[in-house]
């Protein structure tokens, strides 16, 4: 079962029209939020940024946010989902005169669906993902969550091909951030992570990772960091909502550490899914 | 009437699937052209970069070339458009999975409509538009004519709410172009426009102009300016499909000129129709 608009249907039978402006302009926002144990995972954190995301372009949320998360609880609840995701997708809406400059008064579309899929249990943790470096290709507000996700899906895309689960950007010889994914090093300073600004997303999973960070004792530096950084840092990984946090061993084929998931990433990793499984909704 | 897939249906009936990666990824190329008299203006170069842009994102046209412009031209006579314009989308299709990597072997989707709307007898021909400087905030590959249209949209908005008709943008100084059309400036060289690289749309409307200009004994430079060449400029002028040749008279509030559309441009505005007159198909 999907959403669109306060209708709940199966997700197969959801059309759109192809003037809305998701379609058209990548007029539109996101969020994807994890789900585990039945109950979605830090979601006051991504309801606040779709708010934010969305108020940065202009679109005026057709529901409160409480009755967002209520629908996507419901969402949940209607597929039965234990572990996943969920997948919000907010519009400006339809626009039968394709211009550039929205007509005034359109009705935003409203899209949720679930996917079904471990978060907890990955082959992955184990063994660590390889990213590989691309130049960041992206526009200058990369603090909106917006779907104009091109660039990300190119670097995906070049990543796989090079053997890698994760692209990495370059600009100015510094890591931004992830395709899908927050960068992050563990040097002897603590963990380091690029500063908020419109060159990243403000990622949920980092924020409520380094918060869980910071208690446990471990510092968290605010910094940009470069590859001959991380790749003489003690560690690196990444957070986002379908990955939790997962350990970097290799960036560009070269090993970081020793080569396998490091001590600090697994333990943010557990306070993390401790975190989640305390305080989901 | 509008066409998706190999159907032509109206336009108000046309639904594609939320699952779409043009709805949710921006994973789609888009490409508009004019119709004047009932005949599609300048295709071959419009289909030419489609399927530029296409190949450069790796998606497969499902017809060729041939069949496109058929198809186009065919919603032409079903519409009994006589001046307007065509808009083509492909996307990658959709994919169940949402995965930024796409599945293999997704049939991309594949969706036209036109716009009934006046280009040739416009009131802002003798008025001339005026234009504002904005921060140059999209991707890195704008020579690709991708859907990821929100950079430029807000840039669109911010004009309008500035008093102006179009978005002049700006990197490092320099107009790269406008924000649906290409920029140009005459001065005692000729007319100056921007060398094409990634920076830039290759504007089919602009190149066609551009060999009208040099064939016509206008010499043609291609180099960037800045709004500061642009004020001490002759004339500013833009070009694209949905407004030909259209006279910048105003950039932030200042004169260009005398105020008023200058020679070159309205001389170029008609060799251009009588070329799009000629040349129809």
């Amino acid at each position: 079962m999907a959403y669109l608009n306060g209708r709940f249907l199966p997700l197969e039978d959801v059309r759109i029209s192809p003037l809305d402006r998701g379609f058209l302009f990548a007029d539109g926002i996101y969020e994807v939020a994890a789900v585990i144990d039945g109950k979605l995972v830090d979601s006051a954190s991504h309801l606040a940024r779709l708010e934010r995301s969305t108020a940065a372009i202009g679109i005026v949320l057709p529901l409160s946010l409480a009755d967002i998360e209520a629908a996507q609880t419901e969402l949940v609840a209607r597929n039965g989902l234990s572990e996943g995701l969920v997948y919000l997708q907010i519009t400006r809406g339809a626009d039968a005169t394709r211009d550039f400059i929205p007509a005034p008064d359109l009705q935003p579309t409203l899209f949720m669906f679930m996917q079904d899929k471990p978060l907890i249990d990955l082959p992955a943790v184990a063994a660590g993902i390889a990213v590989a470096t691309m130049p960041d290709l992206r526009w200058a507000r990369r603090d909106i969550k917006s779907v104009g996700l091109l660039a990300q899906a190119m670097a995906k895309q070049a990543a796989k091909e090079a053997g890698a689960q994760e692209a990495w950007m370059i600009e100015d010889g510094f890591v931004t951030e992830g395709a899908s994914s927050t960068a992050f090093i563990v040097t002897d300073e603590g963990i380091v992570t690029r500063p908020y600004s419109q060159s990243v997303l403000a990622g949920c999973t980092g924020a409520a990772l380094t918060a869980l960070a910071q208690e446990s004792g471990i510092a968290v530096i605010r910094r940009p960091f470069t590859v001959d950084e991380a790749l003489a840092a003690k560690e690196a990984f990444i957070t986002s909502a379908s990955t939790l946090c997962l350990s970097v061993v290799r960036i560009d084929e070269q090993r970081v550490g020793d080569g396998a998931p490091g001590p600090v990433a697994m333990r943010l990793r557990a306070l993390y899914i401790d975190f989640a499984r305390a305080t989901g909704v």
